[in-house]
């Protein structure tokens, strides 16, 4: 297997899908072994550092990539499956920033109303016990939480000629911001330009279902992960595959409509999968699916179909790729 | 304790939240052993019966109730523990219904598309291993899933002299079509009227979460839950608490909606249980909460936000009632 | 013409839609000379009386009626024309309320942000030149604007036994906040109970598209208005004609459905009138409708969609109902 | 005034905003004599002429264009005053296009069911009378529609370094679709990248509010416009003044957040027109906004908010460059 390592400068960061030179040419089959930085560009380094004196926007959420996939053409399908999601600092970091967030108007969901106080949290890793830790700044309660790292953006160029900030989700993945995008996840993307041009960034030491603040534990992140090339049709939306389930990410506004999106791709997943006709599958999700909240921070809003693979019989998924790629990550 | 048991006959179905008469007088601390009809009031019972020729609307969702609770008064805390919830038939049943449903336009997301096909599944019940089978019906392919029983609605009457069809979710409960309404799950509700009038219904043998298809495995349920009263203030929307979690359930449109009004009662409970400020309380919901959706297709769709009480330290949660009438449960 | 004046004692507003007792039997045909008072009760009359320390919710918005219409049942169509809206008090007032109105967060689109501040305006009327004045409080700034009458909250008993708050628009009409009720207006409801048990309230001297800050230049008023009664089958929503439009109202959430909703009903309509397919009635209200918001801040948001006459053939609206009502209003 | 005309060749089509090499280098104080193609590139000609055959996706709606205009840096005002648009055809033409449209599911708005059918409808235009003529099809019936040429499209170059599909409306201008881009009209735009880059496109012959099927009358357009560049801060979201009013266009997801975006500007546009405390201009919005809905069919939906100039004195809104520019037109 060829390994590549990269750790991007300043200056290569990404800050874009699509729009951005290739870093890196690789062949589908390449293990990488990346560094990224946190969103925040490492500047909210102490509870003193405010978002928005120490962020210089838009140069926030830093991509490491793009890399070229040899051999990809539009339509192909993408696969990255995550191997390890290691933390590359002792502490993690979370903030305020007026009117961004999920529970403040912002500039879409606009108000006369003063924004929110800004406030950073530091939160210092527990390499041993594998926590992050909570301290309140109002009062003296403090709490150790696990660590469960996480890839916040996945992605690769957009259709269309279209070049979207990191901070957005759609179709392309992007800043989908769920926690299923861990270690053991196997993503597939559609391909829209030749060569994908995907990348990653955003880690988060650990992070709430639906990013309520708008910030996760975000962290500087060491990142495996494995890059294959499908030359099937890729799916409509971001799919990711794990030991145990099968799942959609749809990113749209309102909330309602990124679910429809990934429920609706789910249905026609079932049915090829099952050979179950649209009625089947649309009745056969309604009793089986989970959940999840990705995002209600985003530039669109992300939420998560999954279908646990104990329930229903095993399948054909993209050929075994899955199973494939988490046998050879044990390799690694 | 008090027991009462009560079976309504159709005639003694409750439509609505507000504006019936209360079935039954009951005082706090009481453990009700009851019986509901499906939503479909038993008129679905082969794959040839289809919803717009059997169902009479608005005569849907039939609710046992409501009882008035002795001492209830406005602003005051209305506890419900559920006891036991065992499927009544050795069938439950799922439909898709002309313009119902979250993949379909309805007359709220309306458009000038013909409605999908009607179709109806019927589950047949293992009793032995407490499953539910799907059987698909435009291919040969079956499953059998989990029971996994709840209710889909349970509420009482609504303030400001409404009456809300048993089809509505809001602040009072009613439809909120969430799985974490199970055995188990203490649900706390602010009361709006003397005797709080509450009722229940709505039985699922299994949903997944959102409700896609807008029905469940629907199935009358036989019913034991316990009845308690606190004079303390209410909560602004319904909160359950388990073994596992706090949970809040908000539901609006649009979807977010729900999810905002969740969350920041959410805040609320966590500031008040932790002695945290609103951007402390806010911080750490952001990295603990898990959101899985409850249901995209009732007249307000509902989000549930919950914290596991795992991550946490131990709290005084409403006087430790859910402990209480856990255990009182067990002497049943 | 049967002629009934009514002005309703504090002890007689009602406070929903259904549920309240009617307080006169009316004949279709019948003229009603009536009085309503503001949506504040009257309580706001200096700048110095602010909402919340005001209102005792939630009796707000109180409607004069119910009026029973002898004959009506239900499926039929209520028809009322607005013949005379003429101020009753010498001021009007609009107020901000906390979070409540368009630009600020609310108990649905809840975030952890303050509330804007309180503030109480008071417009002074100007008989002569018909107009009511707006004085700034932070500036000297003051304008004087025309006097546009109309009623934010026309409605009827909602349908499946529910009983609605004043507050609300829905199909059955209720809080719609439209300026395009006023006079010269024919409005069409749906009867869903037998009676019909309509009421009018909520006066505005003036409102912009929208009723950004939730209250318009609110008044109370002296209605005129001729009732009848229509045995051809009622509208799904609230339609209106006048002199120069026909138009549907849509109420829902998020706003995009309250839209569908309206111009859905609105391409039936069309395609009733000149004979059209579905789609023809779809691409002819893509060029000719006009679609002015009415209000983005109550439990329900409301969308106009107009067709103006003038760009169509001569049609047969309702038996020609408005023209007819329209010339007896003038024998007044 | 310097005048440069320009009529794009099929390869020199813009489209995207951002991304793409400017066609000319301008000064202000320009005017440009345009030629635009319409959205479908010219490719539906007659009935039979459906959207999907006939349509190559991505490539509609192209854009002439961008232009770049010396010495336009980011945070300036770009001003645009449109003095002809003069349809370049003797036809127009509209279409449903499969899962696109207001009333219709989409990708986003996603729903299991059939699309609705495609038709495409041909108007004539009678420059005589200045009318397009629609012809039903699935009937006899067909009127003349008064002739209201105006612009879909009128954007410039993103921030952040994106590059969007002319398809797409947000704060850079873009896929508006208001009525309010017509003659007469000025409309304001913040500079984001050096020249400004900015590119017009998609001429309606005429349109209703809310471009309910996803197509108005649709055809290829001369234009005359004037360009002008001013020192000053750029608006957040586009600002049209003409004789009557000033609007703000807004675009988002969900509809009310279109609304808030627009209506939040337009606060702190009155409040800097006439001293006015945020609170005073919220207020004089609520009693004198008018808000047309632009498009709830785009990749943004867009809502304008308009204020009537005869309802409030005089004002110096952008140093009278309106009037300056209205003058000049008349010159040329």
């Amino acid at each position: 297997m060829d390994i590549v390592e990269f750790t991007p400068q300043p200056d290569e960061y990404a800050w874009t899908f699509g729009g951005a030179a290739p870093v890196r040419r690789i062949r589908p089959g390449t293990a990488l072994k990346l560094w990224t930085e946190d969103a925040f560009c490492g500047s909210l380094r102490s509870t003193a550092d405010l978002a928005s004196a120490s962020l210089t926007m838009p140069f926030v959420n830093p991509q490491t990539g793009p890399f070229h996939v040899e051999g990809a053409e539009p339509g192909d399908t993408l696969v990255l499956h995550f191997v390890e999601l290691t933390p590359a600092r002792s502490w993690g970091v979370s903030a305020t920033i007026p009117f961004f967030g999920g529970l403040t108007s912002t500039d879409r969901t606009a108000t006369l109303q003063d924004p929110l106080p800004e406030r950073t949290w530091i939160y210092e890793v527990d390499t041993e016990k594998q926590t992050v830790g909570f301290q309140a700044q109002g009062s003296d309660f403090e709490v150790s939480l696990p660590m469960e790292p996480m890839l916040g953006t996945v992605g690769l160029a957009p259709a269309a000629g279209e070049v979207r900030s990191s901070l957005v989700p759609d179709t392309f993945g992007g800043n989908m911001d769920t926690p299923e995008m861990r270690v053991g996840a196997t993503c597939f993307l559609n391909v829209n330009v030749e060569g994908a041009l995907f990348s990653v960034g955003d880690g988060h030491y650990r992070q709430g279902e639906g990013e309520s603040c708008g910030t996760a534990v975000e962290g500087a992140m060491n990142v495996v992960l494995i890059v294959d090339l499908l030359k099937t049709p890729g799916p409509a939306w971001p799919r990711i595959e794990n030991d145990d389930y099968l799942a959609v990410v749809g990113s749209s506004r309102p909330l309602e409509d990124a679910w429809r999106a990934g429920q609706v791709d789910m249905v026609g997943w079932l049915g090829s999968l099952y050979g179950l006709d649209k009625l089947d599958a649309y009745q056969l999700l309604s009793q089986v699916s989970e959940v999840p909240l990705a995002n209600v921070v985003d530039a669109n809003y992300s939420v998560v179909t999954k279908v646990p693979k104990r329930l229903l019989p095993a399948a054909d998924v993209y050929s075994g790729i899955h199973r494939h790629l988490r046998d050879l990550a044990a390799t690694l």
